[in-house]
């Protein structure tokens, strides 16, 4: 039978835990605040991570490895990030442990305690540019164009599946350029590189723009993000693009001769996404039923399912082949699922639940008709089709239902997106849940009040959004533009 | 100009050193024994790590992710394990910085302690097998065929980059299996994996075998591997494959109720080849001019490169387009570098070092002429190619050169490979390098003795080595086969 899911209308934190738990993506360890991603989760990781990688690579960008540790000194060189960074994190002091003399296990030896203290690396600014370095002399050393796959520790103190954990899975670019302008085109173009990413896979329309000083990553001088909607009308932010002008080349000390043949810092940026887009994932598209994955990222998009008691199996087993075989033929990820150990009905809930775009389903009737039944996970309908250019159909389908998630997840942000004139109306809808577009007077001890007053952030200064004259709604100054306000993850 | 290599008869160790940071591979980083992965030795690591992802899938296999910190009681809980892995470790105590009350940097917080220590992953056998009691109660449940990429920490005292590192990126196996037999038979199919990746792609030629108990891994009851030669005379552990019993399953309790409705213990397998790779795959091929990559691990297998002094570059560009292009047709990855801040001489160093398997070189002569040079970098030969269907030539020389190298790696083995009949022929041979086939009369001791006095090692009781009566070299003890001795890395 189905596992038993809360609905999101009842309890909407305990709908996504019981999506994570039941269509088995993830789960908590023994180890305080860290997951373990379980392989049906790890798969569509992977897929995503494939295609961004792709993608990183074809706009010039190579990846490498740096170590995991940080020294503590690091740290501390660039003023800001210290602030943002140096707090919370795994701190190891020792490099041994011994038999205790009790004999009762073993315990840290206090001989081992390192010189230095080194951090689990938060995020991997200060080694990179330590490196850095050594690797630039010239502007013909430039541009840098860096990534890194790796997983980072932030000591998080409330954590969640995917959303916030203390150790996660992430990728972090780091480039290096002779100019500002380059290092500012570089972070824009990540930052559609990532908006590109989320609207075209991952089915998640965001919105772009700039952080305001207090969502400023620690050490950037401007902060680019993605926000996307989720369904209890609280904001995500799915990827962050940082222009660090030459914070960070100064503070590491990495000069470069120009073509004029003077000494110049350089120029950077950073940029990342992290597994907490599995959590955006779920959130965007699933329902009461479970998890609903756009096909695009899908560990495999059709499921085949004998219906059978078992004495035709091998008439089945002929055409559910035959039609894998065609679908394979067109890229299509086929699972055929004949195991005798369940029932037809156990593996519907269970493909359901996992979110499998379509779930084709084959009887001994089938056979003698030359039909095939096709369920839709997104929009839960039936149908039944006739055998032949089944490869066709299913692809067609395939793309109808990537376009009608992202629409459908469109279509709900437009409905929650607002513009608020007045501080009541602000109120009153941030309170209901959703985008708020309202006028902010452009000081963070305003932006502070708001939050403090309301929950909501300024989610960005959306790009491209039409200057227009107002006032502050809660400090009547004057204002140009409006600004995206939100509750947030 | 070429970059100054140390000969290999000169000093093999400098010569090593000079082929890693030379070609860009890889470097030491402000952090004691962790290295940083330089993008082109990057590039080959994950061409390795795609070819091997490929191939655990196809046997069933898929990725998981576990928690990068282990409790420090559960590494005490398998009582070989804990011997093998607890001593040389990075302990995290802390987890949280804060300001010094003088002012002059950051320090640990002494109010933030854990209660208990957390071991920065060394392996995951118990992170692992502490999840997989939750996962496993029924035998439907097995077998369980995971694995995962991950980075790993081993606080080694001497390191060297890609041999022996304190942090080092790998992939580590975890299978669970309802019998005996059935993990076995994993055990040995990995180990086929392994050594068909090192022959087939890595063009080096491993010998199969187990380990002595000596050399066993710390909670196996069986280590199987895969040895190679290197061009000193020295024998490098390429891969491991463990057959771990029940060992794990009774350190974490995790039983499955079998077919019969009984409780049992789970069967479990771990297996593992890391960036040590990297390390195998340069000193089994590279010589005096630099790396020497094989075509199927190589980031590019084709480098361009127009000789010119700029004034015909475009005629040649369109001709070296239309070459990179056919080539790309077949799947051979091609890089034209028609920089012009670096001349001919200078690329065709630069790549010879890299050890680009294949460099064309195309002039304006060749553009009248229709003909092209080509350059092998494993036998350094030159000559002069029509350029119609260079596609199909190139195609023919790749695979040439990929089988070459194993060849070649094998003749260099089997000339260094012989059997000792005498104490002093042993000692003889073993200071001269290669491997040496001996009798041993099965005890630690006796192996321990060897060991002391010739810094040989048994590096494996090689698989389907012929029964033969004889006694051990140095106890005079019956032996019924020659086991295989060499100094290893």
């Amino acid at each position: 039978m189905a596992k038993k899911l809360t609905k999101r209308q009842e309890d909407y934190s305990q709908w996504y835990n019981d999506i994570v738990q039941h269509a088995d993506l993830a789960e908590s360890s023994g180890v305080r605040g860290c997951m373990v991603i379980k392989p049906y989760g790890y798969a569509i990781w992977e897929k995503m991570q494939a295609e961004l990688d792709k993608m990183f690579k074809e706009t010039g960008h190579v990846n490498a490895y740096f170590p995991i540790f940080i020294p503590k000194s690091y740290l501390s060189k660039e003023a800001a990030h210290v602030e943002g960074f140096a707090k919370e994190c795994a701190v190891v002091t020792h490099y041994r442990l011994k038999n205790s003399e009790e004999g009762d296990g073993i315990v840290v030896d206090p001989e081992a305690k390192l010189e230095e203290e080194l951090i689990v690396r938060p995020t991997s600014e200060t080694i990179i540019w330590d490196t850095y370095r050594k690797w630039i002399q010239s502007y013909r050393d430039l541009p840098l164009l860096l990534n890194q796959w790796a997983n980072v520790v932030r000591w998080e103190m409330r954590t969640r599946l995917f959303l916030r954990t203390a150790e996660f899975l992430w990728q972090e670019g780091h480039t290096a350029h002779s100019t500002k302008e380059e290092a500012i085109k570089e972070t824009e173009q990540m930052l559609s590189v990532y908006a590109e990413f989320a609207e075209k896979f991952m089915a998640m329309p965001v919105i772009q723009g700039l952080k305001t000083e207090n969502e400023r990553f620690a050490g950037a001088e401007e902060t680019y993000c993605i926000e996307a909607l989720m369904q209890d009308g609280k904001s995500l932010q799915a990827g962050t693009s940082h222009f660090l002008a030459q914070n960070f080349a100064k503070a590491f000390d990495v000069k470069f001769v120009n073509k004029q043949g003077k000494q110049e810092y350089v120029w950077a940026t950073s940029w990342g996404v992290s597994t907490r887009l599995m959590g955006a994932l779920i959130m965007t598209h699933s329902d009461d039923y479970g998890l609903v994955l756009p096909p695009k990222l899908a560990p495999y998009q059709v499921v085949i399912i004998p219906i059978t008691k078992g004495d035709n199996i091998e008439k089945i087993n002929k055409v559910a082949l035959q039609v894998k075989t065609s679908l394979e033929a067109k890229g299509i990820s086929v699972k055929y699922d004949n195991r005798n150990t369940h029932k037809p009905g156990w593996k519907f809930a269970e493909y359901e639940l996992k979110g499998v775009p379509l779930r084709l389903a084959l009887g001994e009737r089938d056979i003698d008709n030359g039909t095939i039944e096709i369920a839709r996970r997104d929009t839960l309908e039936k149908e039944i089709y006739q055998i032949v250019d089944i490869d066709i159909k299913i692809e067609n389908l395939l793309s109808q239902i990537q376009d009608n998630l992202f629409n459908k997840a469109l279509t709900f942000r437009e409905e929650r997106t607002y513009k608020a004139d007045s501080k009541k109306e602000f109120i009153d809808l941030i309170k209901k849940g959703g985008f708020v577009y309202a006028h902010w007077d452009g000081t963070s001890e305003t932006e502070d009040l708001i939050k403090k007053e309301t929950k909501a952030t300024i989610r960005c200064i959306p790009i491209g959004v039409q200057e227009e004259e107002g006032v502050c709604l809660f400090s009547g100054k004057p204002s140009n533009k409006r600004v995206l306000f939100a509750k947030a993850y």
